[in-house]
């Protein structure tokens, strides 16, 4: 029986603690959090739960395997370096760390101690993430063109990132997976409308390749929009993420360059096919991924969306805040 | 009656010169176009109307009083340049001019022989902006936080300039036009995949006050999308200029900051209302357009899109190239 | 303290028991399901809660005050009645009862023994149904001129009823509630074409003032499609049940009708203005059902959905039925 | 040089000038309207074409091979009888005639006098519905289970006939062009709220295969719906006419009954696999049928959309008006 300890039970926490206590032979043993109420809320779901207010309880605790830390990104190096300093593997909630260093050392602690760390990047275990790998690795978009990823909402005011650090983790992850190619330089504009941190920003992303890469995200949008684009020499994708039936659509559309000798006069023309909307997996993303990260410690396999594949993604958001200080200054990775 | 000639019958001509031609007292006199088929479906069409190769046939005639340049961006200046010399009133396609320089010296010879310019920026003239020009001129989203524009589809790559000269002409116009404010600095990503001109671009803009603005241009998209958000301290506005029912989607929606003195703990809180979709005028903005530079001729008015207007698009166009250069480094206007 | 046992843990089950034991006061000590591994599971979940195969466990318990009945049609009549017999207070699922001579027998014996009965029509407890109401109420559409209803998806084929006893008593709960006018016939037509009940069927029914209302109903649609139109001499509505965030519109669009004393040449002309998408409740349906059902207990109240509600849609029901063997023979009601 | 007089310029006649025009080899010499404003309009727009307010000096002229009926349907008997006595080939505006009777007459003379007629079953000749019979043709939806039409918007009221006779022509023409099944009865409910003629209809076709079918037809409806399903054993079908880009859709969804020993058990289960959108042609339909039929009549081929084939559409017409005054009674055909 592998047993998990989570810190934090706020808007995510219920989830990491009810997919965690569903799998077989694992069970969440102790939940921390800073709230009474939560206490009471959680001992009525699961009387077999301790509770606390206190993080230590957690991470000292010697009946505990797994420590997830599912609380604000200013507290995760903390509780995270303890815990693998008192011997537990952690799964830390994205973005991984305040800053790159943080995020370094706690890399090195854990591969000193041969502990897992494991990036809560939910939806590189979405079925729509994973049709795209597969469509993206078969070839069948040809050289990737760019990305662009539109994830503007209502949304939910951090009090210690701006709107960057919140949705554009997500995106990052997903890229990096997706193309397997890491930028050369990174160039944010943002506005700061309601408090000190910004709520709406734009990130584009230079390659060496001839990707380009960008990113739209905003708190403060009358609509929910979960959009990627993903348009290649051969084929196009469109994910749409709110849609319940029609996630991924492959447009086999793009252009001909007709005739390289006389490009000034016929340049480019359109080329426009069928639309393919391959049936994907619906089974919950949090599900997947904490079994996952249960048979990685079992069998001894890094994660790929370890440490260092969070660190990566905090090196980027690092680089948007340079960037964002300086009215859209390109920053080098 | 008003006598028009009209240099180009590509893609756009023909709708210049059916408009021109519908309206009274108007009439379309001369075309000219490089293309021998053009001139014979013009004739089939329009049998009064003489055909040429020559477009000295249109700016020197002393039988025509507009002069419509609707020729590729880099002939504007030549062309335009010599109607005005030669006494014309010039209605001149988007971009205005390939240059500042061009445009600044089409408005200086403009005006000292009197005659009128418009820039066919005809988006401002659609039932779509008009209403949204209403509803901001009416304060009804108070403070004006973002302007966010996403212009994208397997689109016509141009053989003189690129995405951004193409296509955010129309969304500088229109941001101009509603906002009535002027940036202060441009930055701009995007990439080449076809040929010398990028094919794709972000383009973010800053402006002295609480207002961003951002502009997603490109040609290599599988889906067409014309979305613009406006995001106000009051309410937000969707217009999209696809659905042909729903253009324009006011929502009550937005964030109450909830205690000013206490704002890291419960910070902001959605609002969440009704959303109106006001009735929008369905008449062809080309029409209204062509209609109302006859009346600022006859009644000696300013265009709303004259020189001066286009030439403000001219600039943001010339920064945005400088900043692509420079991997998204802003470029101050 | 107010004790709920419940018989059926089936597709719905599991929400009843949710819900009713969410509130306050009130707990489900029981539920009956002849389903073994259904045992472990709610043990599991709800450790305080007996489980029993035998549903006189629970209409006979004389520790139960209602009888929630969430088993399949053809069984409603026995448990409910044998529920009454023993004094509970009965929550019966839609469909009421599988005749309509059961529905009376149930309906007096409710009223004889001063019980309440609740039929389980939920979507008169959903935001999108009330605010409907309220617009209808406040004569916003005036005459209502039709309801055409369509409910269609790949559907769960149920062992002892077709699919209008399936999904039409939504609609004809609804429609009920909404126009409070019963039909005077009903013809209906419909296919079986995998087992003997139909699994496609429409309805049309006639009403003696100026409505009609319309069904389609389908089992085997590739979309799902829960769209409801009404239409008013002043005003029309659109309800989208499946949108997440517009649900209701109401369309400023009718006819007018022009000269009545020439009325067979400019017969009719359109009217389109604004539309207007009011913010709908979205609590829990059956959360606020519960609720109520334990309030009308409490305090004596007729339920909006009692077994006299529950019954004129069973005698719909049965007049479908009745058409249907006669190729859309309409009806008499 | 074949010759064209049209006999009607209202809300159609327009574009069957135009296209008929536009083919080579043919030219419309004369339109027939009694509007003296429309005489001016067609004189500015085709100088070469005569006007006149007798439809005699079309059928009766000995200068036009093709009269082409564009009136109301009260009329289409008389113009196209007097057109076949005068040796002229028939198109005729849809539904064909007012009445079987007159339907069968038209359709014996044109045979008598070894002249063809064409009804303008407009639909046959678009991209969708030719996508659609290939792929039924192909059988790739196994056995045909429904064909269910919605034909719903805000619509022209007309002064002769009912919105049956308006709209449900397409789909009768359609669904008879795709099954090539006649049915056997016909059950049509609807209701008059403006004036003599029904507003609203809905139509219910019973077939002796396997087959249903269904029409919903309103000129009362606040939005445009064109939206057809067709359901078969193997796969299904969306077709969304309004959509512009994804018209057809094929679902890979169905059904499969488990064991047919067992059926009570546990029935029918889904399945659910990809959806394919296939490119559709996006040619003008009446350029394509105003094509087909001058091929028709250079090289003796029975049209598709001959009078017979209108004349089955008129018979199911004439079954709905009948079943429409007894509350939807089912009537054979």
């Amino acid at each position: 029986m592998i047993k998990v300890g989570v810190v934090g039970y706020g808007y995510w926490g219920p989830n990491i603690v009810r997919n965690f206590n569903s799998l077989d032979d694992v069970q969440v043993t102790a939940v921390c959090d800073q709230n009474d109420k939560v206490h009471k809320a959680i001992s009525k779901l699961y009387p077999n739960i301790k509770t606390t207010a206190d993080s230590k309880d957690i991470t000292d605790s010697s009946d505990i395997d797994i420590v997830a830390v599912v609380t604000p990104v200013s507290t995760h190096f903390e509780i995270a370096k303890r815990a693998l300093e008192n011997g537990k593997h952690v799964f830390v909630e994205k973005p991984f760390t305040a800053t790159v260093a943080q995020g370094q050392e706690l890399v090195e602690l854990g591969a000193q101690k041969n502990l897992k760390i494991m990036v809560d990047h939910t939806f590189l275990f979405t079925g729509a993430v994973n049709k795209l790998k597969e469509i993206i690795d078969d070839k069948q978009l040809g050289d990737i063109y760019y990305y662009d990823s539109t994830r503007v909402n209502l949304g939910l005011f951090q009090h210690d990132v701006n709107v960057i650090w919140d949705l554009a983790p997500h995106d990052f992850s997903i890229m990096r997976y997706l193309l397997g190619e890491d930028p050369v330089s990174i160039s944010a504009c943002g506005k700061s409308h309601v408090y000190e941190y910004a709520n709406i920003a734009y990130i584009s992303v230079n390659f060496n390749s001839n990707l380009i890469a960008h990113f739209n995200v905003n708190w403060l949008s009358p609509v929910k929009i979960r959009n990627t684009l993903i348009g290649g020499e051969k084929k196009m994708v469109v994910w749409d993420d709110i849609s319940p039936d029609e996630k991924v659509k492959i447009y086999d559309k793009g252009i001909d360059v007709n005739s390289p000798s006389d490009r000034y006069k016929l340049l480019v023309s359109y080329r426009s096919g069928d639309v393919w909307v391959p049936k994907v997996n619906q089974t919950e993303a949090l599900k997947l991924e904490s079994q996952y990260f249960v048979d990685c410690i079992s069998n001894n396999i890094t994660p790929i969306n370890d440490g260092l594949a969070g660190l990566e993604v905090v090196k980027m958001l690092e680089a948007c805040n340079e960037s964002l200080k300086n009215d859209g200054k390109p920053v080098k990775l």
